[in-house]
């Protein structure tokens, strides 16, 4: 799994900062986390190809996470998408959507699945490759987080061994699947004598604006990857809590107390020019920190 | 009044050019006319105040023409805009911008007044600056174009001539108008004597998309500067007006035809890499005509 930072700013753009927009990568399927706007514009300067997005998800109705929605879509269908984009985001933006179609007496050219973000914790997609689920995080509005799981790989075939005992190859799908076989003369096989592991399962935690809240702990605990806000840093925190949001230390003890193995940082305030501090502060707690830079590619 | 250009692609950001977006100076007052996405980078990337904006036009409502709109009028309420925004555009927009707010949790800090483009010819704004008005295109969907006057200046006086004849400072405003002076033992000071000519009106045409057409002819005839669409080069001639755009070449052709002094040429289709043949196509009907590029401004 491989998440691409493009845009990392809060409420708007500054210092060459876009707002919030990231793109995970399984195996080639894209999930958009967050669209701000431009998105489209950073998606090109990045060379990352706007086929390959099948999910999006959006948090929250702030536009900074989903501004560049309308123009994506819309530019998608204007280059004649075919292939199907599932929209997962807060159900007020279906109508707002359909509306800023109706006006411009656009139909676009490719299936447009929306489903509207659930209030509470929930699977909101789940397939061979990866699930999402959704969780509540603590915002001025409805704002949800967002768990990609990477399921594990089923066990690995080692070829030259099956051939040696003889396993004949209608049975390999039981042996990826963890099996052992047993030969017509009784001769029992053990699984890992003939496969190895396959790739373990994989978790990024997208937890969007937020205040520090231990409520959704539960469901970040042990994740491989943690994305926390930090807009502001510690010296603020009294107007982070104020207007619903984290400092980097609160990101940072979260990602601790989460026991992630890394965290990224974003959501940057524009009063900061540099996002150094932000970096430090965390590691002071947290050492596995890092405050994302726009084209940063974090692989787990 | 000085045209700044900012984006001037069509249907979606390509080769380094961005949608839809100009600035109209006169004397510090700003009018945006459209604004398509990414907009509020490209002010600030140009160093625009983003105070200065007092009018907003927008043309139609296809994406490419305002969905940097959301994004700037959010911006400036988070910026702390206090002064008032006059916002031009059809009517589906304010119900639809009313929605974006509402499912923020937004109210903007600063009055936004929304006008709505009537169907035919209108005047919308009209102060001792300048007036604008619209007058209908002809596009797939409702389109205005937008004729900004700057208004003539008053005589001006000439101080040193002034106190040679005696005349009042009472009697100023009238010099001003035009009016002569006459003293106390009769004798006529001609106001010619004692001013000389104001700042002639100014006209701008910006003609948003449109198929070629001479039915908005009598609005644009004599204007100072016109700025007609161009989306295609004449080769494209059949697919420009089965899409309701117009080439390079028509473009030239109308302002010939409104004896306009300037053309400016732009909303260039994404197929075409460079713009050069735009200005060259235009050029061999009409001498003075320009392919705006990002970043140019047109002085009249």
């Amino acid at each position: 799994m491989k998440i691409s930072i493009l845009g990392n700013n809060s409420a708007l753009p500054a210092h060459d900062r876009y707002p919030t927009c990231q793109i995970v990568n399984i195996e080639e399927t894209y999930i958009m986390v967050d669209c701000g706007e431009a998105a489209q514009v950073l998606l090109k300067k990045h060379g990352i190809s706007w086929h390959k997005i099948r999910h999006i998800f959006i948090s929250h109705l702030h536009g900074d996470h989903y501004f560049g929605l309308p123009g994506l879509l819309n530019s998608m269908s204007l280059l004649g998408r075919t292939e199907a984009l599932n929209l997962y985001a807060p159900a007020p933006l279906m109508p707002l959507m359909q509306q800023i179609l109706n006006v411009a007496d656009t139909v676009l050219s490719y299936p447009l699945q929306f489903i509207p973000l659930p209030d509470g914790i929930a699977t909101i997609a789940d397939n061979s490759l990866f699930s999402l689920s959704c969780f509540p995080v603590e915002h001025r509005i409805f704002c949800q987080g967002l768990l990609i799981t990477e399921k594990a790989k089923s066990r690995k075939l080692l070829p030259e061994r099956c051939s040696y005992y003889e396993i004949p190859a209608a049975y390999y799908k039981q042996l990826k699947a963890g099996q052992d076989y047993t030969g017509k003369d009784g001769f029992v096989v053990q699984n890992e004598w003939v496969t190895e592991m396959g790739k373990p399962e994989k978790r990024y935690a997208y937890c969007a604006d937020t205040l520090y809240t231990e409520s959704f702990l539960p469901q970040i605990m042990n994740v491989d990857l943690l994305y926390h806000e930090s807009t502001y840093l510690e010296n603020d925190a009294e107007r982070a809590s104020s207007r619903y949001h984290s400092t980097a230390k609160q990101a940072a003890r979260l990602a601790q107390k989460a026991n992630a193995q890394q965290l990224i940082l974003g959501h940057y305030s524009s009063k900061y020019k540099s996002t150094l501090e932000f970096e430090q502060e965390a590691r002071s707690i947290f050492a596995s920190s890092f405050a994302s830079k726009e084209g940063d590619i974090f692989e787990i």
